[in-house]
């Protein structure tokens, strides 16, 4: 404990910061009951972290007479909405009740009867809604048909924050990809690992379970054939009962080792992307082992986010090194950054660095992160932003 | 101002935080009035910032029935101390008044008389001391002859800020080197430059103030003759009436160019550490241009350090590239590290990283850093430590 980093002048690091998105001015709408609400809607709706692709995490409060009657969230694709939850604990009480739902309710017939619909029949008096439904064609149309009939809906309460929880999603449904994020651990001199390649472990404990925690709300955890090679890793979000991505393998070679642990699929599901024809031996031997094998020619990051994106995916972890990171926010495939700093210095003019060759020679094309969030976590530093092209 | 890093859960980082250093448990020593007067001691002690070597900084404030009645800081080696001017501003209120003094009033005779005698003679009631002569030799002196004069004492008010303070001066007198800092500015992915070696800037214009003040507060700065060929720096203080560094080049090749900024010594001056015989006419150039040349053979940062500390020096501030920060690690010329990161990706695989090769082939076996602080300047990070030998 002796060496967790200090934070000098907090009120001064306070002072001056802010959430800095020009579109969504702080929000005043609602009162501190109805922000509350909204908050227990998110945390309901993270109940289902890393399950609901493609569909958003969702979350419903029903409130009457000032108590809460009813909650619920949705739990994963298939499954009734948050809104069916609530209504059903509440019962009786949601004639006249207020109920709080992260999302605009869905107006349409899917695999569920709309939601609108539902609150309707319910006699419900009130609806507040978080945010409206990222698609553009369909925006707007529960909260219409729901003032159509007579209820009151009061719109972007907690906004940012209802986002922020499904910022996957709403990436999937505007960009027709899943969202990216790049994820690096590096030490105070930018090195990932040491000139021989040696990483484990660069951060401490809790920044590694801070990790597991984002693996746990991701579809999949993206790796290079390299960090096959040199980590062997697990990729896995290590906690009972938490959400395991699919773990993915990029390796135009197939010159892997045959007993890596990726390969264990009893705890978590592995999928390799390679080229078309490359090393059909190995390719065998990894369907024996149930990983999936599926070729893409050429390989590039596009071609896979493409691919995940068709198998319903809303969010994509890279964990690989630096070529493949700079090749993969050269396409796009990356929207957002996590960077792990450890306050240890390691050294190495060749040591491996966490991005790649992108091509810029002046320090002024470099590209500036967007809403940067600094956190310390254990004995760490984490360090957060959206590359410049991501708007929420 | 839109793009200013937040903090996250503020709350969160302050707890779990705090001053880490064992040996210096929490002060509770003094009143709440006591540890005021002190803090303002090293305000004024700070006045004489980048001037007292080989002197250390020291404030002083005299307070008669809750009021200041004298103050005084020591401007320069070669003036008299902080109490003498305290004493002089105060007059006939010293008599039965106490006087806080930074650092322990000296008990020898130097340039000037010692202070402890000129406290015995006012006739001061109290002294509140902030931290001991770091000298072990004479620590505590000054202290037992003010008590043996029936003088009360309070030793240790905000001992850990007074230690600080002087921090540079501390580590000259027990280490007999000055104190070496390694200060660099990163991008987000670990590169001080670009492929092609672009670096201005990489972080913004808070961070360079920053940087300026580090300046002025130390002797000297060191780079190596790679940065005057690619950057071309002022490596000045850049603030009307700060004090400047003496300008340090360590160049064994004299391969530099005629007409860097550097040789401009009108507004700082400048040396140029060089090996025996290296490239004569070029020394004779920079003598004509009235930069100071001095043979080293072998150079190295330990025989720089020896030297500057025969000068007189405190305190060193390294802004040299990788290949030097590294030497320097490896020598033992840094005790501190100023790491500034600024929230951009540039990429290179082979763009310069902070620091070279220190030979560690193992993760485990990098330099934690100790005391660490993080602290956001501007739109940058700053993360700010002690290599693992240093003992403040």
């Amino acid at each position: 404990m002796d060496n967790l980093p200090m934070i000098a002048q907090p009120d001064a690091l306070i002072a001056g910061s802010g959430f800095h998105d020009d579109s969504h001015p702080k929000q005043t709408l609602g009162s501190d009951f109805d922000h509350a609400m909204m908050r227990r809607c998110i945390e309901l709706a993270r109940r289902a972290l890393g399950r609901t692709s493609p569909n958003p995490m969702v979350g419903a409060v029903i409130v009457k007479d000032g108590e809460i009657v009813g909650e619920g969230f949705h739990p994963r694709a298939g499954e009734p909405h948050a809104e069916v939850f609530a209504l059903k604990a509440a019962g009786e009480n949601a004639g006249g009740a207020t109920i709080y739902v992260s999302l605009e309710p869905c107006n349409h017939y899917g695999r569920t009867p709309p939601c609108s619909e539902g609150l309707v029949a319910a006699g419900v008096a009130k609806v507040v809604v978080g945010t409206v439904d990222p698609n553009p064609l369909v925006a707007g149309g529960g909260i219409a048909r729901l003032r159509a009939a007579g209820i009151e809906v009061l719109v972007g309460v907690e906004e940012q924050a209802c986002k922020k929880l499904n910022e996957g999603f709403i990436h999937r449904i505007l960009h027709h990809r899943p969202f990216g994020i790049l994820k690096y651990a590096m030490t105070l001199d930018g090195k990932i690992a040491t000139t021989t390649g040696h990483s484990a472990w660069v951060t401490n404990k809790d920044a590694r379970s801070e990790v597991h925690q984002l693996r746990a709300g991701c579809d999949a955890v993206i790796v290079g054939g390299n960090t096959i090679r040199q980590d062997n890793p697990y990729l896995t979000s290590h906690r009972e009962g938490a959400h395991n991505p699919l773990r993915v393998v990029m390796s135009r070679s197939l010159d892997l080792p045959q007993n890596a642990r990726i390969w264990e699929t009893a705890e978590a599901p592995t999928l390799v992307f390679t080229e078309k024809g490359a090393n059909p031996d190995f390719q065998e031997l990894l369907r024996n082992l149930g990983v999936e094998v599926v070729e893409l020619t050429p390989l590039t990051p596009d071609k896979v986010m493409a691919y995940l994106y068709e198998r319903g995916f809303c969010s994509v972890l890279w964990e690989c090194g630096g070529l493949l990171a700079a090749n993969a926010i050269a396409q796009g495939a990356v929207q957002k950054v996590f960077a792990f700093i450890a306050p240890k210095i390691v050294g190495g003019a060749h040591a491996p660095t966490p991005v790649g060759d992108l091509g810029l020679t002046s320090m002024s094309e470099a590209l500036s992160l967007e809403r940067v969030e600094i956190r310390v976590v254990g004995s760490d530093c984490l360090v957060e932003g959206y590359l410049p092209s991501h708007q929420l």
